[in-house]
């Protein structure tokens, strides 16, 4: 139930307000060298405090690796690693014992367990993506080798839309507050959050994932489609809200005759089309295309306001808005994002040598 | 690979031109009473040939269980089950031997495998979904006897888009060509698919789905979130090219304090909420309220004109539209989503009973 | 639960008297031409009915083909298939509707699950394992593209023991009634097996696997190790209540110094070992070297005598001794030995290749 | 394929000479009251350095907590923990970085993984089931609220064999250094562990484990059953070499009339058999007698000797007999078997649950 993918695998585990989140990463492939800065530096991308667009947590999100390793080189044995949680100062949350946050996991983890760890959200808290992101930069650097990347970036936030298709924009050096590839959009974006944060008020939006250099003919038909998993992977992150791959949504207006990708004859082992409609997955198998999908994300229901909501026994109250929480959690999504399409990529790779003895 | 569910699954095999497709329902818990002459009457309604707006095909499609029965009550052990191909003519499908048909899985089957059944599709034809309405009809009687109901129905084709919300609608008496809930909506949708289909074109759209009565608790936090599941299952369908959960992606431009679902003060162990802008489900795990969601489907590739594409060898051909095919899988699907919603929500209710001793 | 394999798995249904026994073969590498005559051979290897020391029920056991395979030749899809159950005379076990059989599963079934097929022991009948031979028959032809080789054999019946460790006969050629590779041997056990049955009893034995030419690697250290694969595939076998590999329970009473594989110097990727008493597995993975195992069978309870019971009311009753059963399940059982080893090591294989990328 | 279990499940990781070993216990059920302090007596009794017939390695062996559990209870969230590294010494192993020991995992897994961490064993030392022994106290606590109880003792020593049947001895009040439960047996199994070990040699041995107040009905048919659970779980620990389960290996000599369990009239509900041949299960469900199974060790081959053996490069070389090591392993082994029959057990039982709705 914490565990997502077949071959290659995370564990993880962790509440927010406990000693450390951590992990165990299952069937990473042997003999890969890892860069454990380069972990690191993903980590930090997650990492709270980075801006005002951001929540003021600071953490230090310093990631021990504690097994699976020789000299910088994978053994094939599994990595455990852990992340201490060091910022967390437990008195902000002691409201929250006794009182539901509406829109949270507080009243369903309630009825589901009896019992919640209620400091900072505990398991439910985001700071749990902590244990993806570091699973997600092994996976990253084992795809490397194959020549696959993987880029994600902030689209939409309100109702501000970046204007152009992904292949608009050089995503390999993003690096303003709200992870935005246009400078321009990405202005007008954290003008919004900043004001929304001036209200105490938060706002969602769509992150935009591509993933380049798939091999073709990964992904298994019927169950084990490559669009599924990813859907799945995306689904799985904190507020998250839909998921859709290629034209997607606005596809569904079009006339088939308009969205068909006419192959260009050439090399019988690698047929390239004109267009990109089905975002490089066909009948569930990547075609060689770019992966591109849209993940939307709601605006979180935690705000910087009194809010009325109930207690544990279904009385009313209010609770107090205070604490220090993303306006709109976007930016911080986007390395997450990328860590769920690596690990689901590289799992899907590794599944799909077993096709053939 | 072709299996879905982990305590509730189903295992899928067939290929659209072979004896027949099939399933093993593993999981199915004892003594449940089945009508079988139900889970035949959802075969019909995925069923081709059914009006001018699905495929001329006319197939029988009947169901043998083969196992896990006693005189009409589940045992416990597994439920196998066949449905015969009869309708095909394999002569329909000659050309495809040579040919790859463009946004189809031939070109990615043949590099994935080396080898494909290129008749009607083979494996990722729409007809190995038959397996998917069995399971789902069994899914669905052992739902009911905990209160759960599932419904769904045709919110979109092509620009016409059904006016309200879920709750505005009869979900129950829904019986027209369209699957559609709004008589006016479903004869404008019919006029649009008949206009599509006299240009030998296709078109797409998007069903809406509803599941009422689901137990509060259900879905597992983090990897396991029932709306995980839920889009997994749905992105597994074919055609599905996206998916999201209540407001989803129309709800990313609003603030967070127009999308917070206030508790109703009230009984500690069934608190109700004012809005539902969560479709149901709060940190992964239902809350008691309906959960309702949406699945894109693209419009099919697969059109009544001739088309240029290329042959096996990588050499520019055209390929001849005939045989019988869905100018708007819309209808047909409908039968199809709520199989999967029927077997995810008893997977997820199973899986929650492990949670205490 | 009633999968078998994690990559390369069978999902098998059926009841002894239902209308089909039959599975879901998932995994199966594509491109496998397969010798349909060969399925159909092991599992008349395994059919009742073959000699005077095994039950003298009849059955065709004609395996049905459904899916997964174009023109002899495995696509990579599911192979699903079906052995109809033909000679079953259901008034045979009327009587077993209202008692339970000591020492079989009718009353534990009957606690498990309220209900129970009580027709010939419905899902725990022996005639389950057809469903493993037909994925044993699949997975061995893979296996021996890679030559890989299985046997099984009868070692022991009650207190008759093949003198000779596995390395002293002819696996290859063993075609007597008790599928004993020494002549001799083979008819004492013979005797000893006609002489319980006209006794009314039943005796029970051990039966000796050998899979050789097993790459070097395979198997999984921790949980996921080759012998406990094996061990579980073995244990899951119908009257089986034991397990060992290599010197298993006779190497105990050694010392260390007497059971070391010393290694032989030579070609570093392929170093020998002057002995074998690991089996072959060291550390969970295969070294290279044959792999043997025991596996022991117990007596079976039903017996051709009337036998004290209790009906399902708890009182007393006696069961009259009918119906054909085999008074040794040795010879019948070897087939199913040698088909699990088969599955096992496909998967276990299939498993290894992802330990690069 | 570092997990083991279904519901109830640990993936672990570790290796001897890493910072730490550890895991992740998923799908542990909410609400159990954990008396940490009997998880660590557990620990210590896995522990080496306990007396003169374990390896005289010290190593404290303290678990650390990191996350499900508020208050002493268990939250229904994932458990992770460690236990540090502390004892090693690097230099005792700098040898074995060239060197392959015979009849160990270092030749196996360098062929499989082409990377591997000689020290100490790495992945495959011993050391690694201390993660097991953790989850298995936390799974014996839990199956305690259901009555559950389990025991292992050490039946065999080279060739002493303890008497009596598991029903003859106090199983509760083991204290001895071979952890035998009489007193006699185990003072000859002591002076014959001190005798090899002053001969730089190692003895194998056979420990019996015991599990009482079992449910009935847990444990699934077919592939499930709870003895081919028992026997994964057994030949997944180190240096195990065979598995059997009630009269197993020593009741194939039998006759069947002989081997049934006759049922007692009584209690339809709860029926009792006048003999427990079988072993607490029938048909792969448990019957609510004790079960009782063996699990055969072999004599390890870590000698205090100088052995003859390989370098990497296939060339001929000698290992010199160093380090601390075990002469028996039996003793230190009784908790791992005790800690893997908990967490089957508790798995079993869980999934059990799912069988009704």
């Amino acid at each position: 139930m914490n565990r997502f993918g077949t071959i290659f695998s995370l564990t993880s585990f962790g509440e927010s307000h406990g000693p450390a989140i951590g992990g165990v990463i299952d069937g990473m492939p042997a003999g890969i060298a890892i860069d454990l800065q380069e972990v690191q530096r993903q980590l930090s991308r997650r990492r709270p405090g980075q801006s005002a667009v951001t929540t003021s947590r600071q953490e230090a999100d310093k990631v021990d690796i504690l097994s699976g390793m020789l000299d910088g080189v994978t053994t094939g044995t599994p990595i455990g690693f852990t992340v201490a949680n060091t910022a967390h100062q437990s008195d902000d949350y002691s409201e929250m014992e006794n009182k539901f946050r509406p829109s949270h996991a507080d009243y369903t983890y309630h009825i589901k367990y009896g019992i919640r760890d209620y400091r900072g959200g505990g398991r439910s808290s985001a700071r749990e993506t902590v244990a993806r992101v570091v699973a997600g930069a092994f996976a990253r650097q084992a795809l490397a080798t194959l020549g696959v990347s993987i880029y994600a970036y902030t689209s939409q936030v309100g109702d501000i839309i970046l204007p152009g298709p992904y292949t608009a924009y050089d995503l390999s050096a993003i690096d303003n507050n709200m992870r935005c590839p246009d400078e321009c959009t990405a202005r007008r974006m954290e003008e919004l959050v900043l004001k929304v944060k001036s209200e105490g008020d938060t706002i969602g939006g769509v992150i935009t994932g591509v993933i380049r250099g798939m091999p073709t003919g990964i992904g298994e038909p019927v169950f084990g489609r490559l669009n599924a998993m990813l859907a799945s992977a995306m689904m799985g992150i904190n507020a998250a809200k839909g998921f859709d791959i290629g034209m997607g949504f606005n596809g569904v207006g079009h006339r088939g005759s308009e969205m068909v990708d006419t192959f260009i004859p050439g090399n019988p082992d690698k047929i390239a089309t004109m267009s990109n409609h089905s975002g490089g997955i066909q009948g569930g198998i990547s075609n060689g295309n770019d992966i591109y999908f849209r993940v939307a994300f709601k605006p979180v229901a935690t705000l910087m306001r009194d809010i009325d909501t109930v207690d544990i026994n279904g009385k009313a109250t209010v609770l107090h808005g205070r604490g220090r929480h993303d306006p709109c959690v976007l930016p911080r999504a986007v390395p997450v994002v990328e860590a769920m399409a690596a690990i689901t990529c590289l799992d899907a790779y590794l599944i799909s040598k077993t096709r053939h003895i």
